[in-house]
């Protein structure tokens, strides 16, 4: 079969491999729709999880169950699947002790283009298919569908982390996908005023329609300080933190009241100095008494999370399609939607490919 | 000045009174807007609180500032005003370990028409101005506005004790204008499917505009019936309460999940037998250890709550407007409203008086 | 293989059968200690849980593993264990959701003398072996070891629902084992005073040692009304119910103050009349507004509990050996063990059966 | 009266001041027993708050109510009381948002030797007498009980931040009196193994009194090695940070388990380079992702927290007097005992006043 892999730190292409082995409790997926991360730019150019040889990339996937194993009750052949990106071993000790995601170490359920070959195959192995795999509703788009493994799930979690009250003022820096949903799920959980910290148009059109009620650019001038000054110096009650430098911790603590919370869903792929470090504002901390809080998160995984995200779209409550900037038909154009998340041009939200021509 | 009474139980008139005085913590106000609640019926006609004589009824207000206390800080007269229920004693002993509705015993923050005279005069008393009293936009509609002191902080905080995760399944027994605002509190917290149970039409309609998904009626059978066959025999994620008779709680046991929570804001006021007690069904409920626990409230009062619930509306995340089914002009047409809702025709959602004719 | 049977309700004896089969991620372990549990005799004698044939009892055991599955990693035949009372399949929905204890339907968690043969035989079979048994240390005794699988898991977590603060007031009702396990746990998580209520003298003993502060005994006069008088009239901070009759949430309410928790871990048997019911106090409860939540949960289950709960008995947090006040040695003393548990003579605390003479 | 005041940075003496005015909502307060804090020693040697001039010292007290303000219900001149270091203003915002320290802004419920004039007087004055003073049981000792106003409320903290479950495992970095009262709070809240990073040996005697079970020292090596070594790799499920440079969060994130929570009580005194900053590892973080959060908080005040932490002393939960390593007798002592604090001498725990000679 044919995949689209990291060859090695800096360079892609297309390999072919054996289909994968389907095991007892897992399943083989056929893409029917997929999309590039920014990760995957992280992981091939940036070399941010190291070096990677032959690796198919990817972790954003609906598809179709082409295999299942014999133990698997749930799923069978020809259903249509939402795929997390995050696939936890759901029988280990971190589920016990509440942290699914991070199975088997640090990280540990983020597996697709870490530590097995990615979901852009003609086929992808997925592990521990009932407790995996969600249904995906006949009537759902694939261009929203395909936001639910990553960008809603990661997005959502940065909202649910910041403990939104209803009526309550939340900042969201950055508005790429990750940010936008962070901005729809601010709204979902009943957030009153909501910023969003960005200044590209077609991401700015969305932030507002996802229920961003004031837009905050760097443009304006200091993003922190606009903020103060719009809540009369008070701060927001809660700060997501999607996207920015290594210093972006700085401002989130500046503009958050006593008691807010700082909920990061970013991924910092560098520090400052060689001790590689991401760095707090003392002041701005509260001398770290002022019950500014650091909640912090990977992408939750799992099928419960999976269907409950696919109610939110079915019910109307958000319409995640509209992210779907590009839209490319045919299996082989992902490398071209690849390359255009890394050379990421003014007017994207989120590349993605519908596999069937 | 004249105010609307509770003569005795069963009975009640428009009486005159002194003007309440003002502490120096606390404030004079004139209303602007009054609603009539299902309370003020039940403490009338039921005598659910006991006896009460020349006690001026309601607690559903929003008006202007006639007067402050010399330590009130952050009010004026002229200032407008929403006033809540609920007006906690917040330098007391609950309000510490975390009950604010409940300062000074037993449901002790609701004294409007329970230990003082209520709201239904041409002044009213509000204690500690500065935390109980809430700021009113200008923009925001009169009618929208009296729905935030109880109805929709009451309504929201079913949701918010139902533990509704985004996406997860919730169902709202009873539509009336709690329950309605319940169900707008459950989208307000992400919910994807909400299960209305209610049958007047009126109410329906709105019940649907504030995200219920599915409307379940006694008219089609046993409720708790419905909503099992219409979940595949699974039940849902979340109950709330907000209304049904003494035995409601068994209905709401049988259609819950393990692990689903039961949120009640029903204000029983009667129960069964002489024990006046009301019943939960063991094998509902998992004979005690199936984790449908069951969580309570009083309507959350004070000036964070009723100004968070105003931003609420001030971003159009909702319109309580909606619910104001009766809108009646003068301060003397505030009998009439109140004998509306005692009657409750069934195209009734809520009352609303507004002062100025 | 022999095992101790309840041959139909009423009847308990001695059968033969196979050994069970090991499945591949599963265990085959020799009990090394036993204890019969109250549910054994409700199982037996009362028929709680409907008829069973020839169904091998018990749910408490530690043991010695004697096969493992070819997908087990962690235990060898040789390894000491703590078989946990409630085996969740970790790999299910309700884990996801939070509730595993609830895996595969209500109480679906409990499957040792309920949906299969119980540790009450020579060998028995444990699902999921990695993610539900514990590592029992070298040093631990099995008197102390066997109370680990339900009395301590069961009993912590009536403290662990009841939301307790440092410092703040705890009444357990019922001091049997469970009971005095939650009054260990009230002391583990912080409580100030601790009012046991019960009224036999070996209990009173242990119940102090753990944490009690006030014993109260229904000899003295009603219990509620004793508790009451010794806090001035307020109640306490927290309700842990680990015994009496269908009626004894009405006590319960009773003596909570307006926020307090009441967490349940009792077994209710039986209810009232033919609907079956467990009654509240309609005044008690605050009329369903005072913030008096009734929290539940089924014995929690699984490998992070047994281990967790091994580390206090070896960091000397307390010492359930304590309440092991019937040591029988050999396996064949397990009926007269579990006649005694059904007798329960005045002494009693909990038996205890140590396989080896 | 007298005084003990920084009379500016690096400068303490004597002063006279008038006894100061009490509202009608406060108390007059002469004090029993004094202890000087680390926080004295920053605010004057080393400008921590920045420049004050003849500002009474001094925030940890117990004493004898001298007089009281008019609306003053449950407090009289005579009563012994309990007063914390932290006094909020309990009618204000931030309490109804769930920050009472944080009231009138950051850290704003520290007022004594802040803001207004602290303990070290001949009389003191405390904002709403009934909200914040507790009452003193007479059978306490003083040592015990000036221990409650910071040490034991500030140590708890760190504990109730650390999300600590019955039988998991904690680390304390740093052993001075509010690392002991972590230690003590982490086994009040159930903690399994508890690390005591710490060298001095009273300390470590009292350390391991209050619930270490492993003594970890820098002198045997990298601190964060021992503790990894300690646990297979496996690290710990809380830390709590309570003393250490501006760099001691790093430390903290390498010896925290995926899910860990890093409880802060530590004040950060200074920070690195021109913009103060507070360094988090990028690594031992998970790059933002590992569910590693940070939480932060100022020691609770308040009545309700002074009286539940006399609860803890007065049922023998544990016993704070053994921090009192070193009695002075007579107010004229209080300069010696401050001195004693800068300088801090190897056996030194707390140094305590009692006012009586």
């Amino acid at each position: 079969m044919k995949g689209l892999a990291m060859l090695k730190i800096g360079e892609i292409g297309w390999i072919e491999k054996d289909k994968p082995k389907c095991g007892p409790r897992d399943a083989i997926v056929k893409p029917l729709a997929l999309a590039p991360c920014t990760s995957d730019v992280h992981t091939v150019w940036e070399g941010a999880i190291g070096e990677r040889h032959n690796m198919i990339l990817g972790h954003e996937a609906v598809g179709v169950v082409d295999e299942v194993g014999n133990d698997v009750k749930d799923f069978k052949p020809g259903d249509r699947v939402i795929v997390p990106a995050i696939t936890p071993d759901w029988d280990t000790e971190a589920v016990q002790r509440g942290f699914p995601s991070q199975t088997g170490g640090v990280l540990g359920g983020w597996k697709f283009s870490n530590f097995k070959d990615g979901v852009f195959g003609e086929y992808f192995h997925v592990n521990l298919a009932d407790s995996n795999l969600g249904h995906l509703p006949d009537s759902m788009s694939l261009e929203a569908a395909v936001m639910i493994p990553d960008m809603l799930s990661t997005g959502f979690m940065g909202a649910e982390n910041a403990n939104i009250e209803i009526g309550s003022s939340v900042a969201v820096i950055g508005i790429g996908p990750v940010g936008l949903s962070g901005i729809a799920g601010a709204k979902l959980r009943g957030a009153g005023r909501i910023f969003g910290v960005g200044s590209r148009p077609n991401l700015i059109k969305i932030a507002k329609k996802y229920g961003a009620t004031d837009i905050i650019s760097y443009k304006e001038g200091d993003t922190a300080e606009q903020i103060l000054e719009a809540t009369d110096g008070e701060g927001v009650d809660s700060v997501i933190v999607s996207g920015g430098g290594p210093d972006i911790l700085i401002d989130a603590l500046n503009i958050a009241k006593p008691g807010a919370k700082i909920s990061n869903n970013n991924y910092f792929g560098s520090g400052f100095g060689e001790q590689d470090t991401i760095p707090l504002c003392r002041a701005g901390w509260g001398v770290g008494m002022a019950e500014k809080d650091i909640v912090t998160g990977l992408c939750p995984g799992g099928r419960v999370r999976m269907e409950r995200l696919a109610e939110v779209i079915t019910h109307g409550r958000m319409d995640p399609s509209l992210m779907a900037s590009h839209v490319f038909k045919g299996f082989d154009k992902l490398e071209e939607a690849l390359l255009l998340m890394k050379d990421k041009p003014r007017e994207l939200v989120k590349p993605v490919v519908l596999v069937e021509e």
